[in-house]
């Protein structure tokens, strides 16, 4: 294992340290592991809080700021955060308005962040909204998941709730709003090579050299099967074909997401992106907005994944409404 | 080799596809392969023309965009441009105030722009500037580089270079801003692993499991020594020690780039950036701004490399400026 680490069991506070360190607008609660902004968002603002395992880098700590999260609790390495930095979150972040939780559908998460949302109500008489993404079509149960798993559309959720809780919308249309997009996207993605969790040192699963992992979890999870390994233009055949067989993209603009999942360069993503568009053009899909990068990362795993948003134009006018975090902004 | 493309001859065509697809704020012309803003800047705005091998994405043609750079001619994997890119390049942008080029110190890039600035001139009559960048500490003279190889200080060299056009600088003056950005720069590298040019299907050098390179060059050339691998404390030790012993970064503030060469996943270059800023801040060192992520990458490579720049309030103030690129991107 070559990593740029100290020690396996402090990666996550040793980087939490760093997002610190490097984010004027964000601070860290070094305690609980939870970033929040460091601006405090006006009264009535309905607070947004997302969280999960480490390792998925920028998500979900990289998403805190203006038009985004408030909060963001970090696990251990693939492990959930548990109730009470999510129950510290939510009362930190409560602005009269109550919270959004958005919750990625692994058990899990989905426990603790029920959990948290219950002590809070109990003992705070704070509002609680929960939203739980789950738009890998790759399988329908998973290691960690019953039903489907939630991936890449999270940042969809974040961004486009985001916006409207900054336009000063009440809870429960944040929340009505975030499950519509949730509901409107779809993710499948593939591996090339095995991320390495620190802590455990050797690749979390075996691939050989000729093959990929077609529908692969972001922790590792077995997807859909493996197969020989392909050129770009039939991966993203691979990766789009179960996409658009479940769930119609012709009928509003959709916005796609390319991401990288920590171990591949921007130039093979570059390649990725060029061969999916070809394929979205020839499907008659209108692409009106595009992302290509690192958002939701399984930590050196080479490979990527592909997430489509059908949005009508009130989510294409949310998407572009001003955000300020340090893995998405452009300006206000 | 595993990586997500179609074929080792195809690799930076396709990107480039890509690069076209994704940003619509970019025109790509494939002929001659060059990165251009899709607007056009106004009148005698002095022009910033980059370019180099194709491999180091987002550098160059990611930092195309208001207040950075107008055009980035992408050579081959690890290759010059030739002077006939950077010539149509130059001629493209021009708007009466004359161009800059933004060079990375390696002898085929500096050859070629030199022509393509002599071609301008005597065919044209275009007034061109040029700024060679050389911050990598590594090592006096390297593979492919007489002199220090010029690596992160170029990112700098390109947003503020870049600010001072959009003021209406003259050339003379943001030529000479360029120059002074480059030479109060310093950079140093290490590698973990070796990265892999798809044409050649095997990683550019072998390097044990229990070592690592420091110094390493963007392109896989030897650095000053192998040593056995350690962690993120004594990394940023080694690479931080011959930076601050060749140039007094306690005069000014320091903006700092903590980048990420391209198989490395951010929540590592956290990490390694915690450390940093620990031993600049027992060094005395101001840390006016700091940007953490892959800017200048070196395909697959793991490993990282940090660039600290003496910026005076001048410096500061245009690095502050508006920046709208697909890799570097605030408000404006």
């Amino acid at each position: 294992m070559k990593k740029l680490i100290n020690a396996a069991d402090t990666v996550v506070a040793d980087a939490l340290l760093g997002i610190d360190a490097a984010h004027p607008a964000l601070r860290v609660d070094h305690e609980h592991r939870i970033i929040y902004r460091a601006d405090t968002a006006r009264p009535n603002k309905v607070g947004l809080v997302s969280g999960g395992g480490s390792g998925h880098e920028p998500l979900h700590g990289g998403f805190v700021g203006f038009g985004m999260l408030d909060a963001a609790c970090a696990g251990e390495m693939f492990t959930s955060p548990t109730p009470d930095q999510m129950f510290e979150a939510t009362t930190t972040v409560d602005r009269g308005a109550g919270v959004l939780h958005i919750i990625k559908n692994y058990t899990g998460d989905v426990m603790n962040f029920e959990m948290a949302a219950e002590m809070a109500e109990a003992d705070t008489g704070i509002l609680v909204e929960s939203v739980v993404t789950h738009d890998d079509v790759a399988v329908q149960d998973s290691l960690y998941t019953a039903g489907r798993r939630g991936v890449g559309v999270t940042v969809f959720v974040e961004k486009i709730a985001g916006a409207a809780a900054e336009q000063g919308r009440d809870l429960r249309s944040v929340a009505a709003l975030a499950r519509r997009v949730s509901d409107s996207g779809r993710s499948m993605g593939v591996a090339l090579t095995s991320g390495t969790v620190p802590a455990v040192g050797k690749p979390t699963f075996d691939l050989p050299d000729d093959q990929m992992e077609l529908g692969v979890g972001i922790h590792g999870e077995p997807g859909r099967e493996r197969v020989p390994l392909a050129g770009a233009a039939q991966i993203a055949d691979r990766l789009l074909e179960p996409i658009l067989a479940d769930l119609d993209f012709t009928r509003s603009g959709t916005i796609v997401m390319l991401n990288g999942l920590g171990g591949s360069p921007l130039i093979e993503l570059y390649v990725m992106y060029a061969e999916v568009k070809k394929i979205l053009d020839r499907a008659g899909v209108d692409v009106a907005r595009s992302l290509v990068g690192n958002y939701i990362t399984s930590l050196d795993m080479a490979g990527c994944s592909v997430t489509l948003l059908a949005a009508d134009d009130e989510l294409i006018t949310l998407w572009d409404a001003p955000v300020e975090t340090p893995g998405l902004r452009w300006g206000r």
